[in-house]
């Protein structure tokens, strides 16, 4: 059982989140060692309830249409080991312990590997790992 | 003229954003110093040109159906030192100075200030300065 929920626990926590009109809520990921921020992604309801009682982050894809637990295919788990609500309660903070230190799809440590630069992306991060290792070639 | 923009600026960098459906995408505030997440708000496509163009942050408030300069009534500008996007383009990353200190209308540093505690929202942050002093009481 996670310390971040009692063992009986009251759904009001979820209640002060202000829900999108299509359900979710943005979450964003710190790293807790660095404080660097490595994602940012959605979740409804159940990933949020999810990630308490885990403490491992759940997120929803919009893409997919469909909850998946961060980590799930790469191994790349975040535990949690804060959950934050910002004041108007329409945005959540995850400080989490990223596993394998790599939290991008593109085998980056985060994804915020583009940086404007005379008015273009730059890409200033280097990839840590070819994502065909990590997710295989299928 | 800000040293994120070239002289003469092609808006490509504009485009390479996945805008929503409503034209926003999701803008998330870092501190330059301590790293601590300050805020998450929206941007629209001109919030996000003049945040480049001024070294300003500017966003777009959904409840108030405008955009607005961080910092416009409070005084409290964010002033960028890094603008950043993610892998798939759709959350921006403002690493920034904090002006005054002071991030949240609620006159705390930063507006992350609840944390879920045995399955309760907690306030964990001071306020450093009565909203009213920033805001006057009108």
């Amino acid at each position: 059982m996670s310390p971040l929920l009692p063992s009986d626990p009251p759904m009001a926590w979820l209640d002060a989140v202000k829900w999108s009109a299509d359900g979710l809520v943005p979450a964003i990921a710190q790293d807790a060692a660095s404080g660097r921020v490595l994602m940012q992604a959605w979740m409804d309801r159940d990933a949020l309830a999810r990630t308490a009682a885990t403490g491992e982050a759940h997120y929803w894809s919009r893409s997919r249409g469909r909850q998946w637990r961060k980590g799930e295919s790469s191994g790349h788990v975040q535990k949690v080991r804060e959950m934050r609500l910002d004041c108007d309660g329409d945005a959540v903070l995850l400080v989490v312990e990223q596993v394998g230190g790599i939290s991008c799809h593109t085998g980056r440590e985060h994804c915020f590997f583009r940086r404007l630069e005379d008015g273009r992306w730059v890409d200033v991060e280097p990839v840590l790992k070819d994502p065909r290792t990590i997710y295989g070639d299928d």
